[in-house]
């Protein structure tokens, strides 16, 4: 049989592209806020979640991508679940400043290109400040009703 | 809101190694044989699942891997669910002379890569016929219990 070459992390922007397109997930999420009762809290997240052992995988992301923390997940309801860890990008400066140039300059290929450019178009809208507006805000929540759909 | 750049499908070698890592699967299956009751029915089997409208990315893999088949898959007993289309590559000669020169030339980056390489040794007995003799068979028996675990 063959030898193996001893492996590097080779982490290229293709293979965040390639493994994003599978794994990662562009979030529009809309909650009433808890004091303003008649506003509503409009918030963004980037996110790729793996099981614990692929922590350095995430690590390489963030360290691509220039944001993002990590986050250690059990799922103590399902036993049998291993630990998971979750690469987070919710600040809009964030978003708009390492994910879309990002995901700008290296487009999505699979279906989730569509969700990407929703979110791109609710992360200008949030930056804007039209979020805290209603006609903004109604714009978002429409763009939300069509992410990951 | 800066305008993205139209898209051509870009699917690079390290594009579908990070597909892969998320959504490939190397499995070994071990099934008594129908009609020759002392003989195992040993297979190997590549495979990627995803939502129908990504059929075209399975496609670009389908022909830079170049070999396997697309199947469209239906769940009827989950009415909510999209069909589903997967890449299989399940020919011993498939997976020797092009899966393997693949992923050996472009390595996994995640946890995949143990199940890649258990399925690899699986390969090359089952290329030599090991799998034909009680001992073979015991081996890759061994090398099941090790993959996506």
């Amino acid at each position: 049989m063959p030898k193996t070459k001893e492996q590097t992390l080779h982490i290229s922007p293709d293979y965040i592209v390639g493994f994003v397109d599978g794994e990662g997930c562009f979030c529009i999420s809309i909650a009433k806020h808890k004091t303003l009762r008649r506003k509503s809290e409009v918030r963004l997240l980037f996110e790729i979640e793996v099981k614990e052992d692929d922590r350095a995988v995430l690590q390489a992301i963030q360290k691509t991508l220039g944001c993002g923390n990590l986050y250690r997940l059990e799922y103590q309801r399902y036993a049998q679940w291993k630990p998971h860890v979750k690469l987070k990008v919710s600040n809009i400066k964030d978003i708009v400043e390492h994910i879309i140039p990002f995901f700008d300059k290296h487009p999505l290929q699979a279906k989730k290109r569509k969700d990407y450019l929703l979110f791109r178009k609710a992360a200008f809208l949030i930056a804007d400040k039209q979020h805290l507006t209603d006609n903004g805000c109604k714009k978002i929540q429409r763009l939300k009703e069509s992410i990951n759909v």
